[in-house]
């Protein structure tokens, strides 16, 4: 089976910045940063997009979720805020077929997002 | 203790539009919808928002992903896609301190998301 990007990123087959992990989860920079912070949180499990996530896959997504806020406040966004999006399909830009979180901040994010 | 919105309009003290509910989460329709599809994901737990999230709250975080998909499903939105929004603090523009995910689809999204 082919691997996505992400998954020879998180092998270390491919360059990146890995500012995270743990068992569950790898934290990395976006090649393509949007902000001064733009981090993708994965999980090691390569689920292909949310909408292909199943029940069994509830604590590995709540976990993302929790070790996406610890890596924004390591990151040192805790007073000036984040945000969190997943693109699931074309209408979203999905790039990676690869559950991701982008995590964005150190500048305003704008209204709508997207 | 004064309420927010969203625990208002989730015990039916306020007008709203309810798609989804179930004992951990509710849905329903954004009062400034931003895309042809704009509903808010919540958990009943007024946790204010993900960064003041704990590890017990782990499970109804992955629930809330995962019914935030689905939710996305029934809205006819598999194909075409959507997206995922969580904000966090005043870069990100939060307004209500009751965490909630923003799904936003039907339309397509542009990239940066704000």
């Amino acid at each position: 089976m082919s691997q996505t990007l992400f998954e020879k990123i998180i092998a270390r087959e491919l360059p990146g910045t890995i500012l995270y992990e743990d068992d569950q989860v790898v934290a990395f920079q976006d090649i393509h940063p949007q902000a001064p912070v733009h981090v993708l949180i994965v999980p090691r499990k390569p689920i292909p997009r949310i909408a292909a996530a199943t029940p069994e896959d509830q604590p590995v997504l709540g976990w993302l979720l929790l070790k996406a806020a610890e890596v924004a406040g390591r990151l040192g966004l805790a007073r000036s805020g984040f945000r969190l999006v997943f693109n699931n399909g074309p209408d979203a830009g999905e790039a990676v077929p690869h559950l991701h979180c982008h995590l964005l901040g150190g500048r305003p994010l704008g209204w709508p997002p997207g």
